[in-house]
């Protein structure tokens, strides 16, 4: 789908503008012209591109996935690829994939092109419509509002992510069960992910917010600063739940370690008290001690005493052997 | 609450000033305003704020709880966020949050914006009242005193933390419990935390004392400074003591992997010791030695002598096995 | 194999051109020379590179195989040395070697050296004599056709391993096999043989886009920079693979930990069951209670149903005692 | 105690001047003075060390413990903080605590304050009245003996910790005891502590050999360069003994972890040895068997024959069955 | 020993030159002059070196064995230490340790100064004296004969590190014996080893290809460039071949971690068919049921296939049970 908004101060907001206006328009430095490919195939897009004169090494990048942002600056305009996250949440576990959003920006134009439905741009798109106040300063200012809805998305994840970490934190010491493992690994996974989205969307919010392109305006600098601010802050926060995550980890090996130690000393216990006793109960279950007249002494009435000191005896000694090497 | 105080040189301080004459008192360049907004509504204190034309980012930025420290310069004032933690110690269980301070600093006044009572805010309020030594040094001065004694206040903590860690080395090695695991992984946790806070406060600090900032005295920037170095050991000791808890987790792993050594050699010992000796009784035990005539020679008194021998024997002969396998 | 293409402009291209006109064609500034080297033996190299005046540090590099991707600026000419991972896919399992490129790069003149067939070198081969759109832009233009092609070639490798590592992902946690500890060593090995290719490409890949060469066309730069993007991208993406296949390992030993606890566990339980009950089939399985008088109680009717009770009680009890220990 | 010592070229050394008269000798250009606080009450110090018009906050600094070794120009006097390791080895047993010794330094002046007894002061003070030359070259090239003998009195400890790094890694793989664990986890204490005194310092040292100071003779600064050098090599060689001692404790984590498998190993074999012949001895050692004429074949001799057979047999089964597996 | 060689252009090399012309001739700026001091004795050393008018702090760096390659330069000449890895192979076992050469290198000397016999050094003698072309380019080309050759002779061993490390890798798979621990622990220490030497000794030969030294002729930095590069790559075989034996190990780790698995399963499965059934054994083997009547009902043929049922179905029923949790 392509979509088209052309706006000129004091005259209404043009939609649904045929194709063949758009390398006049683009070129109109009076107006503001935003441009949204959406899930459409390359080989419609590209001839509309071109004719913009965009670099083909760009249109390139725009029309492949290519998973990795950046900023390119083409003089007249820039090249910018975003990366968004997105996830779904069922039950606690999350299903993530990377999408893409290229963006031409221009003195007078922004091109934005996508594959998939991206609420950001949808409600932008809206608010366009609805209220010109949100394309009248410019497509830089427009794209700032897009990038702004983006980044803000994640904050929800983050919480979401938190609280998972906080209930997995608790089960761990009182329930550590292998479910718990799943979930710990499901989301180093999705952190992992998604730190390979801010880095370098946050370097390229840092090059938005400082250096010297055409086609920003420099007190518009502020806004991508801005942006920057919270993408630094959601790097800090997805570092920090990866340390916590890495520590819930460690705890619930640990923990299960310590489990299993404690379940090998009570079998160990076990054995050492029965083994010992069990012999001797089959010592004196063999066939010597029967018929024959010649071992009698060995089954009398004092042996016999004997042989039950003995079997309550060792375990009793064996208990404060264990007690001396601080086994219970 | 909203609180303010107002000192003009030669002039008794004044307190509970009225808010509609905050924006003229906040331009009068003789006097020094402080304002301080704790746990009040964002919804009370937007129009103040804004009344004082600060940036709109930054009210906003004041007004949400953000937690990451950091100063932004808007030329006629800063704006600086602080974090603070706040923890509680119950019986060597710590329980911590993060709490956050927001600061507009101009040449002649000082807004300060806090939801959780912070003793530092308390104290320094109580004697600039008392004292007019503490507010006559400008608004640069008043904040270093509160930074000082907010950053002074971790000492504590460290120390507290630092005799902990002494007292579960103790045990580690002596009787490693499992609630030695409870402790360690408690304190690694808040020292993540604490890192986390000291880090970008640290940053802050270095700014305050290095960069060149209009509403900030040259002469008072050794000042920061001094606060810096004090961040700079805190973060330090933070740091070690991650290293030692680090160090302590391995020793209890090990030490723990080590008695479970020792007990599985027991069990084994034990196993191997009896399992045999066991095999023969139960063998001397089967009812063909009992009545059957042909098999008589089995259960003689010298097949019985040789059985005992056996049953002596074995276990003498296994335990110098086991010592030439060095399990002894 | 020595192969040589000559390009003028106006004129058709020479190929299999005699060793004694290299000298002659290399100074020639008017046409375009490339000479391949393959699979060519040292000694027979060595006099042709010579007679152009390379530097003797600089053919010596390129006749032994250092395997370290590097560029080496002589002024007049460019020596740079590629790295390329020759790898086969059998079954799952990868065998991977490193091949080398050393390529002499000068203002009209490419020099190829390899060992081993380079598809990507064949490939240009055939495309510049079926058109010579492919060499008229000169040297630097031919060698960036050459270096594009090598280094998509790992794209479908990154692309396998990534499918790889999913599938492995999905054995672990259902059926951990010792197969799969394998697999992923190898993954590891294989992505780290990636990574030491890749990060000196990178690093020679950035000092074409970006230093000035007197051999390479300003205007050509953006095209290296192209593959520097790219190779950054294979590092990162390479990165996030190691990553991947590093929590897949830590996945793996932490299952097969967990398994491990439950098969300790229910040796434990069975044990603890039955050695308690065992030792009283024993006890009274001994000759004491057979023939004598003495002991005639022990084995009367009662007797039996007191320890056919414990015989039953004991294990129910010892579960309820486990479950309170959260065993089962 | 505070000790002083006045130094002016053709006169002899003064010592135990009168407390007031420092004031006016800290002035007096052409001698040189020294000034020693050791173990001194704060109390008593500090009216002497602001006579000397030292800044406050440097005050502070001296007359607290630390820690944090850091040097502050304040323009006519360097104000730096050394730390000293005081260790002692008692049977291998290393204790460590961290002194510290705060200096101003001066034109004509050096004051030292610290609580411990430090050899190297001790050294310095008798040399200086036995013999003008260590004092003539003025305070900073003083300081730079005095630090000198601190710095290189860590190379013996450097030395018996890498000869009992040494001896234990010879142990570890003959014996691993318990008690090597808690040597290796001591030493890896003691190396952090070092560590942590050593790259601060490092780090003053730099300082004073690179900075222009008002107070050091800048052909001085090459002795300082000499100790920076002795310090970046101490680091080194901690850095070196602890990748080691890491090393050594991997090694006896893996071998301890190898002798627990084949401990198991053992368990594994003489329980599946025994327990399914055990099984058969119990199997004819049941009443069944016994009196009742319906069963006499299963006790008869050639069943009896078969049986030891099947005892004999299957342990030798089980063998073959066993080392096809490896386990052997 | 020390041996002297001292050429002037257009006549013949002398050698064997006494002690006291070598002031004279180490000033004799046409000539040029080596000195080897080879095994000597630091105080004959002294008075010779003392003569040549270099600064103690060198002479004593010199005379001591201090381990760390730097370079300092004392403007008319430059003193470079230089380690060198002494190491023997016997039977896969390496043997290792550190040596030292010194060198002093002026305009028109240079002095060599090493404990240990340098096969280096012996070469680089016999080659001077055979053919002037090895010294008449310089003392600096002389130094970079004998550094290339002693960084070359780590070549083979890096070939045969690596040679073993494959081996290791076949053999960890299919018998992890704890020999190969041994063998794996011995090479990560000689790696560690020889990248102490090789990381500062790379940072020399970086100084001496890039720094403008007065004893260094411009053309010649391009031959230490060399060497620097070799050492580069060195470097980055060494940590390559880190990372592989660690994967190595952490193989080891996981495969012996996988065998203990294994055979604990078979220890649980062995014992878990076993106990149930010699229980029963055990109470049909208690004297309960042998000669009294009220128990006969217990004994007869009808129990006796029951328990003969419940003897092999039980085993059958646990070999399911366990096939559906994965165990078999």
């Amino acid at each position: 789908m392509i979509r088209s908004l052309f706006f000129t101060p004091g005259k209404p907001i043009r939609t649904n503008i045929s194709t063949e206006e758009f390398p006049r328009l683009i070129r109109d430095r009076k107006g503001i012209l935003w441009l949204d490919f959406f899930g459409e195939a390359p080989e419609n897009a590209e001839p509309i591109l071109k004719s913009f004169g965009f670099h083909p090494l760009a249109i390139d990048d725009a029309l492949q996935e290519t998973h990795a942002s950046k900023v390119d600056d083409w003089g007249d305009h820039l090249y910018i690829v975003f990366n968004i996250l997105n996830y779904k949440n069922e039950n606690g576990t999350f299903e993530s994939e990377i999408d893409e959003l290229d963006v031409f920006l221009g003195k007078n134009f922004v091109v934005t092109y996508h594959d998939q439905l991206l609420p950001a741009i949808e409600d932008a798109w809206v608010a366009c419509q609805r209220d010109i106040r949100h394309i009248q300063d410019g497509p830089d200012h427009l794209l700032y509002r897009i990038v702004d809805a983006l980044v803000m998305s994640y904050m929800p994840l983050i919480d979401q992510i938190d609280a998972q970490v906080d209930q997995i934190e608790d089960q761990v010491f009182d329930h550590p069960r292998s479910e718990v493992l799943e979930q710990i690994f499901g989301l180093k996974r999705l952190l992992l992910t998604m730190r390979r989205i801010l880095l370098p969307q946050r370097e390229v919010l840092n090059k938005l917010s400082r250096d010297d392109y055409r086609v920003i305006d420099p007190k518009d600098r502020i806004f991508f600063r801005d942006i920057y601010d919270h993408l630094v802050r959601l790097h800090d926060l997805n570092e920090n739940l990866r340390d916590l995550i890495g520590g819930v980890l460690d705890t619930y090996l640990s923990v299960t370690n310590n489990r299993m130690n404690e379940i090998m000393k009570v079998l160990t216990i076990i054995t050492t008290f029965f083994m010992p006793i069990t012999f001797i109960t089959g010592f004196f279950g063999m066939n010597f001690f029967e018929p024959v007249a010649h071992l009698i002494g060995w089954t009398s009435q004092q042996a016999f005493t004997v042989i039950l000191a003995i079997m309550v005896g060792l375990p009793i000694l064996m208990y404060f052997w264990m007690r001396g090497r601080t086994w219970l």
